[in-house]
């Protein structure tokens, strides 16, 4: 089974989980819809890389951590789409949740995902309870308050932003979280993974930047240009296009240079210098997928 | 220390978590003013009764597990008052979440309590990890889809309410978790705690119709006549409000009846006892603090 393949089948097999019985029906529907077709899948594609370079001996407890990143990660952009935040009327090329369902539905679908990420850890304990509880603290430091992702939403809200904690938390987090779960859904200590988490998201922060800034909507599948209609910061507004491209080269290079010792070293590598083509829409300008 | 206090501290020692460092300032308050004051505090009282009634040899696994439940039921009230449902001004007789802060800062305190309330779970796997793990499961299933508060909120965008799953979701679900969260957190098994809490849910419920049908906004703290505005199903709309009423007695007789066996089960049947005369509105028409 390929690796997409995994993931996919993980995260269906998570969204199954809450579809059980004959609950509302809508909201049944719209938690598929919320995470499908998955884009890149590309963080639960790091999380599976790593668990795989640490050899990953307990598959389902990788399974299962990708699903949970995954579901958070749609769960953010279901909330992020909702009329009060950008208002998107497309994501990934179709309605946003918002749109096709309702905006009381978008908001119980993220909210459901958020609970079923975690339900879905909790229920993985059968094979690791200790495995699983690291998973979960590892999640919920990633995700909420105060470094993980709603904090790096909640920075837009302030008058005087702090520049670095907001990107950390906004777009670092969840890939803090997919090498540190990577490695603990394997057994290995997750500390050692921090850095490469946090520079792949650095790398896809300022890649993310010079996409809204070069492309349209058709192309990028969602609004065009909401970085500068929105006052957000910037790597392009910054530094320029040549400036953040040249940016974006070093961090990946930066990378790869911190990835652990492990059984499956250069295989990883090798990963995350595919992902550093595909992520690179200046020089290459051939990814057209949501990241 | 009393027990009021002793909920209190776990509530806003969790808080705390959510708040540690120098995070969005905005959103650090919001997760406070969401949780406080607490009302009657009325589902981690449970838990705590129950807990204590089985012994609780583990007090800081009961106060994670009253806290993570309360966070949940907070984190559901901001979500619920904002416009796209409710569109409360008033939540516990000050300004909701939206109203205080704003409406992206009302999703993402909402969003950082869910996740806040798993944190806490998680951390105190250090006291018993086989004990966070059933306390994640239980909350996860009694918060979420396909059978949790988010489903019950789920029914009310269907064309066609299942009325029992209706209720049992939205109301029930959660005195479901306090009463076998309390059971779990010392050491029993959840399971002869299922009809206690699906009894004093269903209690509650009627309660609820009765002070929506009876009271006015500054007595409830909250908007009232929002289910015949909303078009909600209501047992005073359905019985009247003798027979309401009589229900309500009824349903509380029998959630004393079912208490399992246990070391403090007379003071458990007591405490229920005090909680039925607390939210009998119309008979005793003597509380005005908010469920």
């Amino acid at each position: 089974m390929g690796l997409q393949t995994r993931i996919n089948s993980a995260v269906e097999a998570a969204i199954r989980i809450g579809q059980g019985g004959t609950p509302p029906a809508k909201l049944k529907d719209a938690l598929h819809y919320a995470c499908t077709p998955g884009g890149a899948r590309i963080r639960p594609t790091i999380l599976m890389s790593v668990a795989m370079a640490c050899s990953d001996d307990s598959p389902k407890m990788a399974d299962a951590a990708a699903a949970a990143l995954e579901l958070i990660h749609c769960a953010s952009l279901v909330h992020d789409d909702l009329p009060c935040f950008d208002d998107a009327d497309i994501r990934r090329g179709k309605p946003s949740v918002h749109r096709a369902y309702s905006e009381p539905l978008a908001v119980l679908t993220g909210d459901s995902l958020i609970i079923l990420a975690f339900e879905v850890l909790a229920m993985a304990a059968e094979h690791s309870p200790d495995r699983a509880v690291r998973l979960i603290r590892t999640l919920t430091r990633q995700s909420g308050m105060p470094h993980g992702i709603c904090a790096g939403q909640g920075w837009e809200s302030e008058a005087k932003i702090d520049l670095s904690a907001y990107h950390k938390s906004k777009t670092g987090a969840l890939f803090i979280a997919a090498t540190q779960m990577g490695a603990i859904a394997a057994g290995q200590d997750e500390e050692p993974w921090f850095e490469l988490g946090a520079r792949i998201g650095e790398a896809f922060q300022v890649a993310d930047d010079l996409r809204d800034a070069l492309y349209d909507a058709e192309t990028l599948g969602k609004p065009a240009g909401q970085d500068e209609v929105h006052g957000r910061p910037n790597a392009v507004l910054a530094l320029g296009i040549d400036g953040a491209t040249k940016r974006l080269k070093d961090i990946l290079g930066g990378a790869i240079a911190s990835i652990p010792s492990c059984p499956g070293e250069a295989k990883l590598a090798e990963m995350v210098r595919l992902q550093s083509e595909a992520i690179m829409p200046v020089v290459k300008a051939r990814s057209t997928k949501v990241i």
